[in-house]
């Protein structure tokens, strides 16, 4: 399949009307061909509304349809071969085996959607039936959830696959039954064409209808804006920088009608290392935890940036661990030159920082990062708030506080996360006790002896935390919970059954989930 | 139990430190005794503080302990008794049976979110069990629902039970685990406090922690944006006007960490007559509609504000019997002076329209609501958008469409809606199959041959909608879907059994409801 850098409305492919701009190649610093023009607002404008005028065709399709259209996804991404692997390579500078396990990851997570659909519980079927003898009769009364409208869909630029044009928000989007109208990241633009001519050909293979996606590119505020407060547009699923994310809920919140918005955004993922853990494996901590921060040279959403413990020669052990381990590593290629260069200013605020230590400071390069740890101590850290911002890339902070109680306290000042992580023993056990409470009220996932980074996709997995971890705590932007934020529930009062929606119609509610009266059944 | 004015914080009566008020009786035209003391900015700070400080350990009671709470609530309101009834009536003017009627609603409301607690399935546990043989191995995860923190409700006027106090908002929040902080409606605060004194008793009976529920008295936007502000605070619930409820939005969406806003706003609840319908029982419809559009004297959230229908002599025949039903309806006392002198200001608006004809107008009288009818022309709805604003009362407008395309384009006009309504014949199917989706698109409920007043407490209802009716359309305010606005996923990783949530311990899970890997069951 050809990369031709153009848009991709209403099922054809157009160029966009406004100025180009090539893919750069972090690992040789070379521009890519071709050149990807940005679409102007009449062309934002009549993707939006193709996909409002595809919603309702589009959400009438049967669970079976949608997802043999998200397999037929995947199986159009497999197709594009090695030109996606290589072009993927050749756009972020990231190495062949994580390029093929997202890929695999992506393909997994359409087919995870999929199954969810044929499973079907997750329509929320109830149905509360007539109590004709009852004063006043209980009308019949049936409720199922159905799609939000279209959804604009932000890619992130560090999954160019799992978390972009058809990563879960699409995925998730597409399997409510929402047409999704997608935001190309400008880091990997052919990369985004080939998935998004992927999609296209899918939908047609499977007859679904034109507006059903739409792949614009373009950059900057206005575009993002445009596309947020256009009134086709339902909802709004986002993977970036706590700006960039706060800017699209302003946007989202003062639309004449507003719309939920879904951005994840900024985590520092704090790992709390319990004294007897320490005690007995600070060596083995260090070493998961450099493999960790590291990984994907740190530039995940789940990069343990804070580490938590209490002071004292245990403590010691780890940081010396850690600290030798991080200074022997590489400097690696970054997905783009403004996130090294933004990881670089972080790295020198922590460094040049009054209260705060050096532990290990590889030398970095231009466009690379090279991994960085940092020490502070518990009461300088809840006294400056700026120790809490996210650095995004391969550093992390680690803060050594004088007991528990203030190990505590550290954890209360905490703005909301992603993850949590307790390094623990038996012996820890009450230590942990006093902690969770605070966790559960500020993290999605909560992990034991283990390193947040690696985000499995499955039912029980939440990505997701209070703000500004995302700007939404209620939900998930990775699992099978994440189709919950692109769905309404509709009551229907005495519908004649030759109106109900086919679903709740009595006749095919046999073997299908549902509340009866408020009891489950698959009767 | 005595009315002594005061505000109810971390379990005590506290005199509120600002400026007093009492309560007006709007079918005497009296002030009620005592004075009511608006509570202070410490005051608001400490109760929600109290409420922050009582989460944990209110979240970490069992699902039996808040439903024998919950019932404890209903229990302990019955018992204020006869002394309830009158406080209410007296400050409502709403007649003995409908308040009757409302205890019975709010105690079995409370009693249904008790039932769902024991059902267990709410809480939607998730396992996805360790893979360790795979590579990379699968960690052990596990998902629940937790509440979101402590929730600011706003009690509504317009149902002095079901909506205030011991109301929805209130009932669903301490069910999810959250601890409440009430702003009561200043229309009714002797009912206020004794509700909540009832609420105050049986969190005591039950040994929950005082800063579980507190009531502030109060009035204007500097009180509910201070409320709404504190960090505390996580959630908002709320029933009124769509500028209200816009105003709390704002200030949510504005604070350092935004947080969800749940308002039930405003609705016209368009009512279909579709043509076969309305050649067969043109009367019959017009006397049911004109005994919804009355009922309670037409002060509900799913009054019937709008009728659409085609023009010509079936139409008429419905306009000619509805207006001679309304036409010698009693002027009602409104709940408040300001309500009744609102519903005024619209029907005179709307009698003075120059596009609008007057159908029946009952001679309005200072403090009640008569009946009203105008009518308009397809054309001049699409034209005019002020004839689409809610006028809260018994007011309603019909608008006389040309064909089945000018309706449908004037119900795509519409903002969103609680509800919609068809009466239709089998011969209307046809044009309700071209109507459905415009209305699946815009409201929560949408009602066959019958009308929307009345609203039915059970698993199936979906008293919500997209915005203006409410500021969430993923939403439902009725029923016990409502527990959802209050709950958020924390997901565990390879967490110790002894550290794990009780809910999701091996040994607790066998009969309970959970998804494993994906499956529904509750072997």
């Amino acid at each position: 399949m050809m990369i031709t850098g153009e848009a991709l409305i209403g099922g054809l492919a157009v160029k966009g009307s406004e100025g180009g701009q090539r893919a750069f190649n972090p690992a040789t610093l070379q521009y890519l061909e071709p050149e990807f023009h940005t679409v102007g607002a009449a062309q934002i404008d009549l993707a939006c509304r193709l996909a409002g005028a595809a919603f309702d065709s589009y959400r009438a399709t049967s669970d079976e349809q949608r997802a043999a259209f998200l397999d037929a996804i995947g199986e159009q991404i497999m197709e594009l071969g090695e030109a996606l692997l290589e072009r993927v390579m050749a756009e972020t500078g990231l190495p062949r085996a994580r390029v093929e396990g997202e890929r695999g990851r992506t393909v997994g997570q359409l087919q995870l959607f999929a199954n969810l659909l044929r499973e079907g519980s997750w329509s929320d079927l109830r149905i509360d039936p007539a109590l004709p003898q009852r004063q006043p009769p209980r009308p019949d009364l049936r409720m199922r959830l159905i799609g939000v409208g279209p959804v604009a869909v932000f890619a992130a630029s560090n999954f160019p696959l799992a978390f972009s044009v058809a990563g879960g928000d699409t995925a998730s989007a597409l399997a409510a039954g929402c047409p999704v109208v997608l935001k190309a990241h400008w880091a990997h633009p052919g990369t985004s064409e080939l998935v998004g001519r992927a999609i296209v050909k899918a939908a047609a293979i499977c007859g679904m209808p034109a507006g059903v996606f739409a792949l614009l590119s373009g950059s900057g505020n206005t575009f993002g804006a445009a596309l947020v407060a256009h009134p086709a547009i339902q909802a709004v699923g986002f993977t970036g920088s706590r700006g960039g994310g706060t800017a699209l809920m302003a946007v989202a919140a003062a639309r004449p009608q507003p719309i939920p918005v879904y951005a994840e955004m900024s985590s520092i993922n704090p790992v709390f290392l319990l004294p007897q853990a320490l005690a007995a494996r600070a060596e083995e901590i260090a070493a998961g935890f450099a493999a960790s921060l590291t990984m994907g040279v740190g530039q995940l959403c789940t990069n343990p940036g804070l580490v938590l413990a209490l002071d004292g020669p245990d403590l010691e052990r780890f940081k010396q661990a850690a600290a030798l381990a991080l200074e022997g590593g590489a400097a690696g290629t970054m997905l783009t030159p403004g996130i090294a260069e933004n990881f670089l200013g972080g790295v020198h605020r922590l460094a040049d920082h009054a209260d705060v230590a050096t532990l290990a400071l590889a030398p970095q390069q231009g466009g690379k990062g090279a991994p960085a740890l940092f020490s502070t101590s518990g009461a300088a850290f809840l006294a400056r708030q700026e120790l809490a911002e996210e650095v995004f890339g391969p550093a992390s902070l680690v803060v050594a506080c004088r007991d528990l109680a203030e190990l505590r306290q550290v954890a209360e000042s905490l703005e909301g996360q992603l993850t949590a992580t307790l390094q623990l023993e038996p012996g820890d056990y009450d230590a942990a006790r006093g902690l969770l409470p605070v966790l559960e009220r500020r993290v999605g996932r909560i992990l034991a002896n283990g390193f947040p980074t690696g985000v499995e996709v499955c039912n029980a997995m939440v990505h997701g935390g209070p703000f500004p971890a995302t700007s939404d705590g209620r939900s998930t932007s990775v699992g099978t919970a994440a189709i919950a934020r692109f769905l309404r529930p509709v009551c229907y009062q005495n519908l004649p059954e030759a109106l109900l929606p086919a679903a709740l119609r009595d006749d095919k509610l046999a073997g299908a989930w549902r509340r009866v009266e408020g009891e489950l059944t698959c009767e």
